[in-house]
């Protein structure tokens, strides 16, 4: 069965959350709006329609088969038992889902550094408010969940260097796109704090080796970052901690 | 056994729409933060443990033995079938937790109507950016929003005025609390608005007659709105749309 993932074409943006876990599964799957002939009027079809009964708010979503699955926690709850990559205890998946939702809420935040006041405006529209987003973001939040992330690694009582249980999990693939992002967007800052999250680092590096990660990061699906996604580099927002 | 619920005393906040669950189920529940001799103590002590394998990021969270769940659309995908609270098909819980997920983002936006620079500061020291936030918010965001769970409720194949399947779920209950909210702290926008969404209007009247829901809001359990929790009655913000 191919999955079908629909997201914008021309950013990582969420959507590379999911795109990380089908690569490294080596899943069989369609990113549908870069498709010659389909495209993102295939998306807006469907996100439109007043006839289909479960219609997602917004991308990325999961076609599999007649199942159309949103939000990218929940895209990820699904696909990780089928994909090997979510604990096989049940326990651990509830904390697996916690902590992917709190990836959730950082990436949120991320997006509001430049976004502030208004998601229908630009962001030369809003710049004085987000470089004032951006120093609190910067001060507070960014060592806020990194520092909590990185206390999951250590307390993890399986030792094992993943965010749950003894193996890699899509929470690793996420973490990894999360340092890769803020690197991306905050160098400055994160050539700062890195030295304070060394869990998190190895992580960065362990999930950056596997071999159907590297092959994807050195393939044309993967996009460069750029100041149409959710990690943008303005360097007015990158502050010194 | 009975569930443990962890969160900010003194509002209804993000831990009432798990709430609203277990009052609805009649479940046997502790609201830890409220219980004399307990309170915010304990649940910050969990947080900030430096041995606890599975520590959350913030409240609200669940105690259930030892199980610990956080994240309210975690919780109430937890909760849904143990009350009776979610549908029975497995394609419809995607669905479900799906719409909650979006119930969850348009719940960040509603608290960063007052907090749209950051949330160390107060809304005083962030008023003239909460306004233009809040224009956004009443002018595109509202409407996007609630014209979505509007069209999901009309194009629900089983004709049910449920949003999900045929029967009550932790969507219904939560859609319930996004209205009141709004409506307390939206008062003008609101009136102008509901007219165009009648049938979450007829939903919303359902859940409050339930015999379980108008028990608990008559009673001292259900707080009052206030102007420390996620909506809050600030004039100056309900703007006319």
């Amino acid at each position: 069965m191919t999955y079908g993932l629909y997201y914008w074409d021309g950013i990582q943006g969420r959507g590379e959350f999911v795109r990380l876990a089908l690569e490294d599964a080596g899943a069989d799957y369609i990113d549908v709006t870069r498709e010659p002939g389909r495209g993102t009027r295939e998306m807006m079809k469907l996100m439109e329609s007043t006839a289909e009964p479960r219609i997602p708010f917004a991308p990325p979503f999961l076609r599999d088969g007649d199942q159309i699955i949103s939000h990218v926690a929940n895209i990820l709850s699904y696909l990780g038992p089928r994909l090997g990559l979510a604990p096989k205890e049940e326990a651990l998946r509830w904390f697996a889902n916690g902590l992917q939702l709190t990836i959730t809420d950082f990436i949120a935040e991320v997006h509001d550094t430049h976004h502030p006041i208004a998601t229908s405006k630009y962001y030369e529209e809003q710049k004085v408010e987000a470089k004032d987003r951006a120093v609190e973001f910067v001060t507070n939040r960014i060592p806020k969940f990194l520092g909590y992330f990185e206390r999951v690694l250590e307390q993890n009582p399986d030792g094992s260097g993943h965010a749950v249980g003894c193996s890699i999990s899509y929470v690793d693939l996420s973490l990894f796109q999360v340092i890769e992002g803020l690197r991306y967007a905050f160098p400055k800052a994160m050539r700062h704090y890195e030295r304070q999250y060394s869990e998190l680092l190895k992580l960065h590096a362990s999930v950056k080796a596997r071999p159907n990660i590297a092959a994807y990061l050195a393939s044309p699906r993967r996009l460069a970052f750029n100041e149409n996604g959710i990690f943008r580099r303005y360097p007015e927002l990158d502050i010194e901690p």
